[in-house]
Protein backbone atom coordinates (compact mmCIF):
# COMPACT_ATOMS: atom_id res chain seq x y z
CA UNK A 1 0.00 0.00 0.00
CA UNK A 2 1.73 3.41 -1.15
CA UNK A 3 -0.48 6.69 0.52
CA UNK A 4 0.92 9.50 -1.46
CA UNK A 5 1.05 12.88 0.16
CA UNK A 6 -1.32 12.08 3.48
CA UNK A 7 -2.58 15.07 5.01
CA UNK A 8 -4.16 13.89 8.38
CA UNK A 9 -1.87 10.95 10.32
CA UNK A 10 -5.12 9.29 11.68
CA UNK A 11 -5.99 8.68 8.08
CA UNK A 12 -2.41 6.71 8.14
CA UNK A 13 -3.05 5.05 11.61
CA UNK A 14 -6.72 3.90 10.08
CA UNK A 15 -5.25 2.37 6.97
CA UNK A 16 -3.15 0.76 8.72
CA UNK A 17 -5.56 -0.72 10.70
CA UNK A 18 -7.56 -1.34 7.53
CA UNK A 19 -4.97 -3.24 6.23
CA UNK A 20 -3.59 -5.54 8.99
CA UNK A 21 -7.66 -6.93 9.00
CA UNK A 22 -7.21 -7.79 5.61
CA UNK A 23 -3.72 -9.49 6.59
CA UNK A 24 -1.68 -6.86 4.53
CA UNK A 25 1.66 -5.70 5.85
CA UNK A 26 3.67 -3.21 3.65
CA UNK A 27 2.93 0.71 4.42
CA UNK A 28 4.93 3.30 1.98
CA UNK A 29 4.40 6.78 2.77
CA UNK A 30 5.30 8.92 0.15
CA UNK A 31 5.83 13.05 1.63
CA UNK A 32 3.55 12.68 4.82
CA UNK A 33 2.71 16.48 5.76
CA UNK A 34 2.96 14.48 9.85
CA UNK A 35 4.28 11.35 10.39
CA UNK A 36 5.35 9.28 12.95
CA UNK A 37 2.56 10.99 14.94
CA UNK A 38 0.57 10.31 18.20
CA UNK A 39 -2.79 10.58 15.97
CA UNK A 40 -1.91 7.67 13.56
CA UNK A 41 -0.81 5.36 16.73
CA UNK A 42 -4.42 6.02 18.35
CA UNK A 43 -6.14 5.41 15.01
CA UNK A 44 -4.07 2.30 14.31
CA UNK A 45 -5.20 0.19 17.59
CA UNK A 46 -3.16 -2.72 17.42
CA UNK A 47 -1.57 -2.09 14.28
CA UNK A 48 1.20 0.05 15.57
CA UNK A 49 3.64 -2.61 14.34
CA UNK A 50 2.88 -2.05 10.38
CA UNK A 51 3.60 2.00 11.33
CA UNK A 52 6.93 0.88 13.07
CA UNK A 53 8.03 -0.75 9.59
CA UNK A 54 6.05 1.83 7.59
CA UNK A 55 8.90 2.93 4.65
CA UNK A 56 8.85 6.89 4.22
CA UNK A 57 10.07 8.04 0.92
CA UNK A 58 10.88 11.55 -0.68
CA UNK A 59 9.23 10.69 -4.19
CA UNK A 60 6.84 8.25 -5.88
CA UNK A 61 9.88 6.70 -7.71
CA UNK A 62 11.27 5.74 -4.89
CA UNK A 63 8.49 4.35 -3.49
CA UNK A 64 7.63 2.06 -6.51
CA UNK A 65 11.16 0.89 -7.26
CA UNK A 66 11.16 -2.73 -8.81
CA UNK A 67 7.19 -2.92 -8.84
CA UNK A 68 6.34 -4.26 -11.52
CA UNK A 69 2.03 -3.88 -11.12
CA UNK A 70 0.70 -0.31 -10.04
CA UNK A 71 -2.99 -0.03 -9.54
CA UNK A 72 -3.81 3.84 -8.63
CA UNK A 73 -6.95 4.82 -6.73
CA UNK A 74 -9.26 7.69 -8.72
CA UNK A 75 -12.43 9.27 -7.64
CA UNK A 76 -13.66 10.92 -10.91
CA UNK A 77 -14.09 9.15 -14.23
CA UNK A 78 -11.87 11.71 -15.71
CA UNK A 79 -10.62 11.45 -19.55
CA UNK A 80 -13.43 9.11 -21.34
CA UNK A 81 -10.04 7.78 -23.32
CA UNK A 82 -9.28 6.17 -20.08
CA UNK A 83 -9.94 3.07 -19.21
CA UNK A 84 -10.99 2.55 -15.14
CA UNK A 85 -11.35 -0.40 -13.70
CA UNK A 86 -13.97 -1.24 -10.89
CA UNK A 87 -11.98 -3.43 -7.74
CA UNK A 88 -13.45 -6.54 -7.92
CA UNK A 89 -12.25 -6.25 -11.86
CA UNK A 90 -8.90 -5.14 -10.47
CA UNK A 91 -7.77 -6.76 -7.32
CA UNK A 92 -7.41 -10.71 -9.14
CA UNK A 93 -5.03 -8.92 -11.87
CA UNK A 94 -3.16 -7.50 -8.97
CA UNK A 95 -2.98 -10.74 -7.45
CA UNK A 96 -1.86 -12.66 -10.56
CA UNK A 97 0.77 -9.93 -10.78
CA UNK A 98 1.80 -10.23 -7.07
CA UNK A 99 2.46 -13.53 -7.08
CA UNK A 100 5.43 -13.74 -9.44
CA UNK A 101 6.78 -9.32 -8.65
CA UNK A 102 6.22 -6.92 -5.98
CA UNK A 103 3.00 -4.83 -6.59
CA UNK A 104 0.89 -1.80 -5.25
CA UNK A 105 -1.87 -0.08 -4.60
CA UNK A 106 -1.21 3.93 -4.85
CA UNK A 107 -3.87 6.01 -2.78
CA UNK A 108 -3.88 10.40 -3.53
CA UNK A 109 -4.34 13.17 -0.87
CA UNK A 110 -7.70 13.32 1.22
CA UNK A 111 -8.57 16.37 -0.97
CA UNK A 112 -7.84 15.82 -4.35
CA UNK A 113 -6.13 12.77 -4.96
CA UNK A 114 -3.53 11.84 -7.23
CA UNK A 115 -2.24 13.93 -9.34
CA UNK A 116 -2.02 13.06 -13.41
CA UNK A 117 1.50 12.31 -13.35
CA UNK A 118 1.16 10.18 -10.60
CA UNK A 119 -1.21 8.15 -12.29
CA UNK A 120 0.62 7.81 -15.64
CA UNK A 121 3.01 5.74 -13.80
CA UNK A 122 0.29 3.20 -13.20
CA UNK A 123 -0.74 0.39 -15.15
CA UNK A 124 -4.05 0.12 -14.25
CA UNK A 125 -6.55 2.60 -12.66
CA UNK A 126 -9.26 1.50 -10.51
CA UNK A 127 -12.46 3.66 -9.01
CA UNK A 128 -15.16 2.46 -6.19
CA UNK A 129 -17.93 3.01 -7.50
CA UNK A 130 -19.49 5.80 -5.32
CA UNK A 131 -22.98 7.69 -5.37
CA UNK A 132 -21.84 10.45 -7.32
CA UNK A 133 -23.75 13.36 -5.58
CA UNK A 134 -21.37 12.12 -2.44
CA UNK A 135 -18.46 10.47 -3.75
CA UNK A 136 -15.37 10.69 -1.21
CA UNK A 137 -14.48 8.10 0.64
CA UNK A 138 -12.50 9.08 3.31
CA UNK A 139 -8.79 7.40 2.94
CA UNK A 140 -9.10 4.26 4.90
CA UNK A 141 -12.41 3.27 4.40
CA UNK A 142 -11.25 3.29 0.39
CA UNK A 143 -8.02 1.62 1.95
CA UNK A 144 -10.59 -0.87 4.14
CA UNK A 145 -12.74 -1.48 0.57
CA UNK A 146 -9.50 -2.12 -1.47
CA UNK A 147 -8.14 -4.14 1.04
CA UNK A 148 -11.30 -6.52 1.66
CA UNK A 149 -11.45 -6.94 -2.22
CA UNK A 150 -8.00 -7.92 -2.33
CA UNK A 151 -8.60 -10.02 0.87
CA UNK A 152 -11.49 -11.80 -1.08
CA UNK A 153 -9.96 -12.30 -4.58
CA UNK A 154 -6.93 -14.15 -2.45
CA UNK A 155 -9.86 -16.77 -1.34
CA UNK A 156 -10.73 -17.51 -4.89
CA UNK A 157 -7.14 -16.92 -6.26
CA UNK A 158 -5.73 -19.52 -8.96
CA UNK A 159 -2.78 -19.49 -10.54
CA UNK A 160 -2.47 -18.71 -14.38
CA UNK A 161 -1.34 -21.13 -16.71
CA UNK A 162 1.42 -18.50 -18.23
CA UNK A 163 3.12 -16.55 -16.05
CA UNK A 164 4.75 -13.42 -17.54
CA UNK A 165 7.28 -10.96 -15.67
CA UNK A 166 6.92 -7.45 -16.13
CA UNK A 167 9.49 -4.40 -16.57
CA UNK A 168 9.63 -2.89 -13.62
CA UNK A 169 9.31 0.83 -12.60
CA UNK A 170 12.09 2.30 -13.07
CA UNK A 171 12.95 0.82 -16.82
CA UNK A 172 9.58 1.81 -17.93
CA UNK A 173 10.38 4.87 -16.88
CA UNK A 174 13.30 5.25 -19.24
CA UNK A 175 11.43 3.90 -21.97
CA UNK A 176 8.80 7.03 -21.42
CA UNK A 177 11.62 9.25 -21.06
CA UNK A 178 13.35 7.66 -24.34
CA UNK A 179 10.54 8.20 -26.20
CA UNK A 180 10.11 12.14 -25.28
CA UNK A 181 13.46 12.51 -25.87
CA UNK A 182 12.59 11.22 -29.48
CA UNK A 183 9.57 12.89 -30.19
CA UNK A 184 11.22 16.22 -29.51
CA UNK A 185 13.92 15.35 -31.52
CA UNK A 186 12.14 14.13 -34.48
CA UNK A 187 9.93 17.53 -34.06
CA UNK A 188 6.38 15.56 -33.07
CA UNK A 189 5.80 18.52 -30.59
CA UNK A 190 5.71 21.26 -32.66
CA UNK A 191 1.90 21.25 -33.17
CA UNK A 192 1.04 19.09 -29.97
CA UNK A 193 0.99 19.48 -26.73
CA UNK A 194 3.96 16.98 -25.15
CA UNK A 195 2.78 16.40 -21.46
CA UNK A 196 -0.69 15.84 -22.81
CA UNK A 197 0.37 13.38 -25.22
CA UNK A 198 3.02 11.68 -23.08
CA UNK A 199 0.00 10.86 -20.80
CA UNK A 200 -2.09 9.63 -22.98
CA UNK A 201 1.38 7.32 -24.72
CA UNK A 202 1.76 6.07 -21.20
CA UNK A 203 -2.00 5.47 -20.94
CA UNK A 204 -1.35 3.25 -24.00
CA UNK A 205 2.18 1.19 -22.60
CA UNK A 206 0.37 1.11 -19.25
CA UNK A 207 -2.45 -1.04 -20.98
CA UNK A 208 0.27 -3.49 -22.70
CA UNK A 209 1.96 -4.49 -19.40
CA UNK A 210 5.50 -4.53 -21.40
CA UNK A 211 8.40 -7.33 -20.73
CA UNK A 212 11.38 -6.37 -20.10
CA UNK A 213 12.41 -7.66 -23.70
CA UNK A 214 9.52 -5.64 -25.54
CA UNK A 215 11.18 -3.00 -23.56
CA UNK A 216 14.83 -3.08 -25.58
CA UNK A 217 12.78 -3.63 -28.87
CA UNK A 218 10.99 -0.39 -28.35
CA UNK A 219 14.19 1.39 -27.15
CA UNK A 220 16.01 -0.31 -30.08
CA UNK A 221 13.47 1.61 -32.24
CA UNK A 222 13.90 4.88 -31.15
CA UNK A 223 17.62 4.60 -30.85
CA UNK A 224 17.92 3.98 -34.80
CA UNK A 225 15.40 6.55 -35.52
CA UNK A 226 17.68 9.02 -33.98
CA UNK A 227 21.16 7.98 -34.90
CA UNK A 228 19.69 7.68 -38.66
CA UNK A 229 18.10 11.00 -38.46
CA UNK A 230 21.95 12.28 -36.56
CA UNK A 231 23.85 10.84 -39.42
CA UNK A 232 21.81 12.33 -42.16
CA UNK A 233 21.74 15.60 -40.34
CA UNK A 234 25.70 15.53 -39.37
CA UNK A 235 26.45 14.80 -42.92
CA UNK A 236 24.54 17.57 -44.33
CA UNK A 237 25.93 19.71 -41.93
CA UNK A 238 29.55 19.10 -42.51
CA UNK A 239 28.91 19.57 -46.38
CA UNK A 240 26.91 22.52 -45.73
CA UNK A 241 29.46 24.95 -43.22
CA UNK A 242 27.40 27.71 -44.21
CA UNK A 243 23.48 26.17 -42.90
CA UNK A 244 23.08 27.84 -39.60
CA UNK A 245 21.98 25.02 -36.81
CA UNK A 246 19.19 25.39 -34.17
CA UNK B 1 -28.48 0.99 9.22
CA UNK B 2 -29.03 0.71 12.47
CA UNK B 3 -26.35 0.94 14.95
CA UNK B 4 -26.48 -0.56 18.74
CA UNK B 5 -24.84 1.20 21.94
CA UNK B 6 -22.02 3.09 20.05
CA UNK B 7 -19.55 4.32 22.42
CA UNK B 8 -17.53 6.87 20.51
CA UNK B 9 -19.60 9.51 18.35
CA UNK B 10 -16.69 9.92 15.94
CA UNK B 11 -17.89 6.54 14.72
CA UNK B 12 -20.89 7.20 14.06
CA UNK B 13 -20.32 10.13 12.10
CA UNK B 14 -17.26 8.41 10.12
CA UNK B 15 -20.58 5.36 9.45
CA UNK B 16 -23.05 7.89 8.24
CA UNK B 17 -20.63 8.86 6.03
CA UNK B 18 -19.32 5.53 5.14
CA UNK B 19 -23.38 4.91 4.20
CA UNK B 20 -23.69 8.30 2.41
CA UNK B 21 -20.94 7.31 -0.39
CA UNK B 22 -22.71 4.40 -1.67
CA UNK B 23 -26.48 6.15 -1.83
CA UNK B 24 -27.63 5.17 1.52
CA UNK B 25 -29.57 7.49 3.97
CA UNK B 26 -31.74 6.06 6.75
CA UNK B 27 -29.29 5.82 10.00
CA UNK B 28 -31.59 4.45 13.43
CA UNK B 29 -28.52 4.51 16.59
CA UNK B 30 -29.68 2.62 19.55
CA UNK B 31 -28.71 4.33 23.12
CA UNK B 32 -25.32 6.06 21.66
CA UNK B 33 -23.26 7.43 24.40
CA UNK B 34 -22.64 10.52 22.97
CA UNK B 35 -25.37 11.73 20.42
CA UNK B 36 -25.53 14.54 19.06
CA UNK B 37 -22.02 15.67 19.92
CA UNK B 38 -19.27 17.77 17.60
CA UNK B 39 -17.25 14.43 17.16
CA UNK B 40 -19.62 13.12 15.16
CA UNK B 41 -20.40 16.09 12.76
CA UNK B 42 -16.88 16.36 12.59
CA UNK B 43 -16.46 12.77 11.07
CA UNK B 44 -19.49 12.92 9.06
CA UNK B 45 -18.03 15.81 6.74
CA UNK B 46 -20.65 16.27 4.19
CA UNK B 47 -22.93 13.62 5.57
CA UNK B 48 -24.34 15.78 8.52
CA UNK B 49 -28.05 15.40 6.82
CA UNK B 50 -27.68 11.61 7.54
CA UNK B 51 -27.04 12.37 11.21
CA UNK B 52 -29.30 15.31 11.45
CA UNK B 53 -32.45 12.80 10.04
CA UNK B 54 -30.81 9.80 12.30
CA UNK B 55 -33.53 8.12 14.53
CA UNK B 56 -32.26 7.90 17.95
CA UNK B 57 -34.23 4.63 19.66
CA UNK B 58 -34.45 3.01 23.39
CA UNK B 59 -34.49 -0.48 22.35
CA UNK B 60 -33.39 -3.00 19.41
CA UNK B 61 -37.33 -3.89 19.28
CA UNK B 62 -38.20 -0.01 18.69
CA UNK B 63 -35.27 0.12 15.61
CA UNK B 64 -36.69 -2.56 14.07
CA UNK B 65 -40.42 -1.80 13.88
CA UNK B 66 -41.47 -2.96 10.42
CA UNK B 67 -38.59 -4.36 9.50
CA UNK B 68 -38.94 -7.47 7.75
CA UNK B 69 -35.40 -9.00 7.33
CA UNK B 70 -32.65 -7.94 9.59
CA UNK B 71 -28.96 -8.55 8.58
CA UNK B 72 -27.14 -9.17 11.76
CA UNK B 73 -22.68 -8.50 11.96
CA UNK B 74 -20.60 -10.89 14.00
CA UNK B 75 -16.91 -10.48 14.34
CA UNK B 76 -16.99 -14.01 15.49
CA UNK B 77 -17.92 -17.36 14.18
CA UNK B 78 -19.89 -18.28 17.34
CA UNK B 79 -21.50 -21.64 17.73
CA UNK B 80 -25.27 -19.90 16.99
CA UNK B 81 -27.62 -22.38 15.15
CA UNK B 82 -27.94 -19.42 12.36
CA UNK B 83 -26.00 -19.60 9.45
CA UNK B 84 -23.30 -17.33 8.86
CA UNK B 85 -22.48 -15.83 5.52
CA UNK B 86 -20.00 -13.22 3.61
CA UNK B 87 -20.93 -10.27 2.94
CA UNK B 88 -21.02 -11.37 -0.84
CA UNK B 89 -23.74 -13.88 -0.37
CA UNK B 90 -26.11 -11.91 1.96
CA UNK B 91 -26.78 -8.62 0.45
CA UNK B 92 -28.58 -10.05 -2.63
CA UNK B 93 -30.78 -11.56 -0.22
CA UNK B 94 -31.00 -8.38 1.56
CA UNK B 95 -31.31 -6.17 -1.45
CA UNK B 96 -34.08 -9.03 -2.59
CA UNK B 97 -36.39 -8.04 0.55
CA UNK B 98 -35.60 -4.16 0.58
CA UNK B 99 -37.05 -4.38 -2.64
CA UNK B 100 -40.41 -5.39 -0.99
CA UNK B 101 -40.58 -4.42 2.74
CA UNK B 102 -38.02 -2.54 5.36
CA UNK B 103 -34.50 -4.83 5.62
CA UNK B 104 -32.08 -3.92 8.36
CA UNK B 105 -28.24 -4.03 9.05
CA UNK B 106 -27.55 -4.31 12.32
CA UNK B 107 -24.09 -3.57 13.80
CA UNK B 108 -23.10 -3.73 17.30
CA UNK B 109 -20.50 -1.96 19.68
CA UNK B 110 -17.02 -1.49 19.18
CA UNK B 111 -15.67 -3.66 22.09
CA UNK B 112 -17.86 -6.90 21.93
CA UNK B 113 -20.09 -6.33 19.42
CA UNK B 114 -23.63 -7.33 19.34
CA UNK B 115 -25.41 -9.35 22.21
CA UNK B 116 -26.63 -13.19 21.86
CA UNK B 117 -30.46 -11.51 22.29
CA UNK B 118 -29.68 -8.84 19.31
CA UNK B 119 -28.41 -11.35 16.95
CA UNK B 120 -31.32 -13.79 17.57
CA UNK B 121 -33.50 -11.15 16.71
CA UNK B 122 -31.54 -11.45 13.07
CA UNK B 123 -32.74 -13.44 9.86
CA UNK B 124 -29.12 -13.87 8.66
CA UNK B 125 -25.66 -13.32 10.53
CA UNK B 126 -22.76 -11.87 8.47
CA UNK B 127 -19.06 -12.18 8.99
CA UNK B 128 -16.52 -10.08 7.28
CA UNK B 129 -13.71 -11.89 6.66
CA UNK B 130 -10.49 -11.08 8.57
CA UNK B 131 -7.31 -11.83 9.44
CA UNK B 132 -7.58 -14.52 12.53
CA UNK B 133 -4.71 -12.68 13.94
CA UNK B 134 -6.32 -9.42 14.02
CA UNK B 135 -9.70 -9.30 12.76
CA UNK B 136 -11.14 -6.16 14.88
CA UNK B 137 -12.65 -4.13 11.66
CA UNK B 138 -13.36 -0.81 13.15
CA UNK B 139 -16.69 0.21 12.91
CA UNK B 140 -17.41 2.43 10.19
CA UNK B 141 -14.79 0.60 8.16
CA UNK B 142 -16.94 -2.55 8.75
CA UNK B 143 -19.95 -0.01 7.55
CA UNK B 144 -17.85 1.26 4.83
CA UNK B 145 -17.50 -2.43 3.93
CA UNK B 146 -21.16 -3.98 3.88
CA UNK B 147 -22.64 -0.34 2.41
CA UNK B 148 -19.89 -0.75 -0.54
CA UNK B 149 -20.88 -4.46 -0.82
CA UNK B 150 -24.74 -3.94 -1.04
CA UNK B 151 -23.98 -0.82 -3.71
CA UNK B 152 -21.88 -3.25 -5.92
CA UNK B 153 -25.30 -5.92 -5.43
CA UNK B 154 -27.52 -3.19 -6.64
CA UNK B 155 -25.30 -2.44 -9.46
CA UNK B 156 -25.15 -5.78 -10.66
CA UNK B 157 -29.13 -5.68 -11.89
CA UNK B 158 -27.93 -3.07 -14.01
CA UNK B 159 -25.74 -3.29 -17.18
CA UNK B 160 -21.94 -3.01 -16.26
CA UNK B 161 -19.66 0.30 -16.78
CA UNK B 162 -19.79 1.04 -20.58
CA UNK B 163 -17.53 -0.75 -22.84
CA UNK B 164 -14.55 1.45 -24.65
CA UNK B 165 -14.72 1.53 -28.24
CA UNK B 166 -11.80 -0.33 -30.04
CA UNK B 167 -10.28 0.09 -33.23
CA UNK B 168 -11.39 -2.09 -35.72
CA UNK B 169 -8.99 -4.92 -37.59
CA UNK B 170 -8.51 -2.76 -40.74
CA UNK B 171 -7.18 0.12 -38.54
CA UNK B 172 -4.97 -2.16 -36.65
CA UNK B 173 -3.63 -3.33 -39.72
CA UNK B 174 -3.19 -0.18 -41.08
CA UNK B 175 -0.81 0.86 -38.34
CA UNK B 176 1.01 -2.51 -38.55
CA UNK B 177 2.05 -1.73 -41.80
CA UNK B 178 2.56 2.12 -41.37
CA UNK B 179 5.01 0.40 -38.52
CA UNK B 180 6.99 -1.98 -41.12
CA UNK B 181 7.39 0.39 -43.41
CA UNK B 182 8.47 3.33 -41.27
CA UNK B 183 10.87 0.62 -39.61
CA UNK B 184 12.40 -0.51 -42.97
CA UNK B 185 12.96 3.17 -43.85
CA UNK B 186 14.83 4.12 -41.41
CA UNK B 187 16.91 0.82 -41.30
CA UNK B 188 15.74 -1.10 -38.17
CA UNK B 189 15.63 -3.93 -39.72
CA UNK B 190 19.11 -4.36 -41.47
CA UNK B 191 20.38 -6.09 -38.21
CA UNK B 192 16.84 -8.22 -36.76
CA UNK B 193 14.78 -10.16 -38.63
CA UNK B 194 11.86 -8.44 -40.16
CA UNK B 195 8.98 -11.04 -39.74
CA UNK B 196 9.84 -11.98 -35.99
CA UNK B 197 9.97 -8.85 -34.67
CA UNK B 198 6.78 -7.32 -36.32
CA UNK B 199 5.55 -10.52 -35.01
CA UNK B 200 6.43 -9.40 -31.55
CA UNK B 201 5.23 -5.60 -32.06
CA UNK B 202 1.58 -7.02 -33.11
CA UNK B 203 1.56 -9.13 -29.66
CA UNK B 204 2.54 -5.93 -27.69
CA UNK B 205 0.01 -3.70 -29.47
CA UNK B 206 -2.51 -6.53 -29.53
CA UNK B 207 -2.41 -6.63 -25.76
CA UNK B 208 -2.87 -2.68 -25.30
CA UNK B 209 -6.28 -3.00 -27.02
CA UNK B 210 -5.55 0.26 -29.11
CA UNK B 211 -8.11 2.51 -29.80
CA UNK B 212 -8.77 4.48 -33.18
CA UNK B 213 -7.72 7.83 -31.55
CA UNK B 214 -4.79 5.78 -30.48
CA UNK B 215 -4.07 4.12 -33.84
CA UNK B 216 -4.06 8.06 -35.24
CA UNK B 217 -1.37 8.98 -32.79
CA UNK B 218 0.79 6.28 -33.30
CA UNK B 219 0.62 6.66 -36.85
CA UNK B 220 1.09 10.45 -36.53
CA UNK B 221 4.15 10.00 -34.87
CA UNK B 222 4.92 7.32 -37.77
CA UNK B 223 4.37 10.05 -40.32
CA UNK B 224 6.89 12.34 -38.87
CA UNK B 225 9.83 10.03 -38.38
CA UNK B 226 9.52 9.87 -42.40
CA UNK B 227 9.02 13.26 -43.41
CA UNK B 228 11.66 14.86 -41.05
CA UNK B 229 13.81 11.68 -42.71
CA UNK B 230 12.54 12.84 -45.98
CA UNK B 231 13.04 16.46 -45.78
CA UNK B 232 16.44 15.85 -44.96
CA UNK B 233 17.06 13.30 -47.93
CA UNK B 234 15.97 15.15 -50.78
CA UNK B 235 17.25 18.19 -49.82
CA UNK B 236 20.74 16.35 -49.84
CA UNK B 237 20.17 14.45 -53.20
CA UNK B 238 19.49 18.18 -54.52
CA UNK B 239 22.45 19.33 -53.65
CA UNK B 240 24.23 16.30 -54.72
CA UNK B 241 22.90 15.34 -58.44
CA UNK B 242 25.73 13.22 -58.52
CA UNK B 243 24.92 10.60 -55.66
CA UNK B 244 23.02 7.07 -56.34
CA UNK B 245 19.57 6.70 -55.15
CA UNK B 246 19.14 3.39 -54.46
Amino acid sequence: MVLSHTTHPGNIGAAARAMKTMGLRNLYLINPRHFPDPQADAMAAGASDILGNAVVCGSIDEALQGVAFTVAMTARLRDISIEVKTPREAMPLLLQQAAQQPAALLFGTEMSGLTNEEMGKAQVLVNIPADPNFSSLNLAAAVQVMAYELSVATQSYAPSIREILLAPHEQLEGLYAHLEKTLLEIGFFTTQNPARLMQRLRRLYARARLEPEEINLLRGILSVTTEYNARLKSRYLKEHPDVQQH
